[in-house]
């Protein structure tokens, strides 16, 4: 192409989602759906948002369509600050910005701290946007290996020594983590805590999951252990507790950074879309959160362990797999190794869509695992779509 | 505050919008709106929104809520080509992205093309919020300044000359500029198109008032005179000429580019939020764009001579204003000088809100300038809003 790309056009990853759109787009037969992170089609309450939606954007509502304040709507953050009282997320108006997801919380957050060249630690495996926005900006990775306690963080202060240089941000998925399932013990967070205050490292405190618990006991979020230290970057969204296409998330951090925030974002997209901040504004003042949750964590525990014990049927003796207290991934490691990458084309073929491990690091340290979403596809089909996996795996043949 | 900040932060610049929503705020008496770029909330057709909003987002479209593709929602960008086919936008579905508005297709085009210390052009007085997203990518700016037919594009090519390098981006608004409402003539506009090639420049031809034309004869667009050109980075919005709180936009560019944006762009939002893609898709596709822009240019011309006619009242001899052809703004001058940045705290005490000449300057070259927006106010507020502004000016004095 002879267009004057910036120098940061080559770093600019896709995420492997969009491939296995076209590809999925191009499939006659029925897929079952493992690979993108989203909610299910029945647990989106679009019945009482399609309602609420009717007094929200209805013709009573005459500056429903305007601009909004570049921080947020104030009726969303006061609902906000109250929905999370008494949270591990409790909070107050003045650390809240709404953002349009929490994909732009990460973008905030990038822009407010990475510089070309600094050194930002990521999860190995990672979210992928997540280290692509890192990327985005130029940073230089430092995956830290994760285990079933979440994050190493023992193996993150080796790695920083031996790296030379503190990491300017560290970028978490504590709890239930996208793609491993697992979360990062109480003891690490503490530790975690203590390593970015040694360093003077932000720590972007990435959470989308926590609300959706489904077994096991509640750990404090970086947020709650962190008691305000303007070191923490709190970032939450609305996509996965109620839906994506709302594209509503908020950032939570220390006050004096909200003027240096709506200057950034003004420079991104001036607000984030009004309309949908007064019905979830409305949703919350409703309350009608509390219910969807209780409703989605014991359909979403119900799915996990349909998904387990179809693994177990096929996969017993040929591969191991996570087991979360929350969230919507299982992590499959192949042992013997299985190439997931070339595994993937023909799992489509067999009518399943999966994400190889390789999309979630970038240096690709996993070939042989994969990535499966149990909060998309109901029990029976959960079944299906492993059973249509293990075809492939044969099919594959084990390398 | 001690926080490792990118050093990027020292250039997010804030518009001045928010200094005087908070100001705004603190007044208790009612405000006679000049400052802001936005439609009047009864020129957005909140009504026929709420309507379709209830088949786009109700119970029937069980994805309404879902995430969207990234390029954008096949609904929406079908009927935008449709819409568009025969007007000097005319365009093909590859090379349409939609955008989270106007400001994320400027912050796409500098993500994809600003590495920091480039040389970007500038329009002077340009738009705020387009220039602070140039320098949020550090950006070198060059003002070049603009007259009654736009940007002077000679004066552009001998300031090029004399910096000794190139442009990497050239940011053009070239129809009834914000702020100064001058268009750029034919002439002017495919001789720009000619430095650019010869400097391999990127012309980001950002055009949100287009179709608000209330006067005078249509100049083709950049995008219909570059015939394609892949250097010609088409951005335009939903916000003036439907809604802004919708927070849609959409880029044209050669589709060469498209799976960069979409990678951009997933590191920035994921997607842009689908129920008003989903509620714009109708709009269009049931007709209703054209009869409301009807409607809304007459009420435009009708407000813009009202504004003239209370400056002659007020302001002859005194300054001068510019007289465009379309869009929202009004540049006054005042000639003796009047300090516009004085004058603003002034004007707000006495019930107007305008935005002083140097916010549309990184180097502040207005001090004798303001802004004011005709198309937020009916025809009887605007007279008084310009006897507020004219006892300001008195109270405050001549320098």
């Amino acid at each position: 192409m002879h267009l004057p790309l910036a120098s940061r056009a080559a770093d600019l990853v896709g995420s492997v989602i969009d491939s296995s759109t076209s590809l999925l787009a191009s499939q006659t037969h029925d897929i079952v759906r493992f690979a993108m992170g989203a909610p299910s089609p029945e647990a989106i309450p679009t019945r009482t948002l399609a309602e609420i939606g009717r007094d929200a954007i209805g013709a009573d509502a005459a500056d429903a369509f305007d601009y909004a304040a570049t921080e947020g709507d104030p009726a969303l953050r006061a609902a906000l600050v109250a929905e999370l009282a008494g949270t591990s997320d409790a909070t107050t108006l003045e650390r809240i910005t709404i953002t349009s997801g929490g994909m732009q919380g990460l973008d905030l957050a990038c822009k407010l701290f990475v510089d070309r060249g600094d050194l930002v630690v990521v999860e190995s495996p990672t979210y992928t946007n997540g280290s692509a926005t890192a990327l985005s900006y130029q940073a230089d990775l430092l995956e830290v290996p994760v285990d079933g306690d979440g994050m190493q963080v023992d193996v993150l202060a080796d790695l920083v020594d031996r790296a030379g240089r503190p990491p300017k941000v560290i970028y978490a998925i504590p709890t239930f983590q996208n793609p491993s399932g697992a979360s990062l013990s109480l003891e690490r967070r503490h530790r975690l805590l203590e390593l970015a205050r040694s360093w003077g490292s932000v720590v972007i405190d990435d959470d989308p999951y926590g609300m959706l618990r489904f077994e096991g006991e509640p750990v404090p979020t970086l947020h709650e252990l962190a008691e305000g230290d303007p070191l923490v970057f709190s970032v939450r969204t609305f996509s996965k507790i109620v839906a994506p296409g709302l594209r509503v998330g908020w950032v939570d951090t220390t006050p004096e950074l909200q003027p240096l925030l709506i200057n950034a974002k003004q420079a991104m997209d001036t607000c984030t879309n009004l309309p949908m901040q007064r019905l979830l504004a409305r949703f919350l003042d409703g309350g009608h959160l509390d219910a969807h949750l209780a409703t989605q964590r014991a359909e979403y525990g119900r799915r996990k362990r349909a998904m387990q014990q179809a693994l177990a049927t096929h996969f017993s003796g040929r591969a191991r797999w996570t087991d979360p207290e929350g969230g919507f991934f299982l992590w499959v490691t192949f042992e013997p190794a299985v190439d997931t990458e070339a595994l993937f084309p023909v799992a489509l073929a067999e009518g399943v869509a999966i994400i190889p491990g390789n999309a979630f690091s970038p240096s690709k340290r996993f070939p042989d695992a994969l990535r499966i979403c149990f909060a998309t596809t109901p029990p029976e089909r959960i079944a299906v779509g492993v059973e249509r996996l293990a075809r492939a795996v044969d099919r594959l043949g084990t390398t």
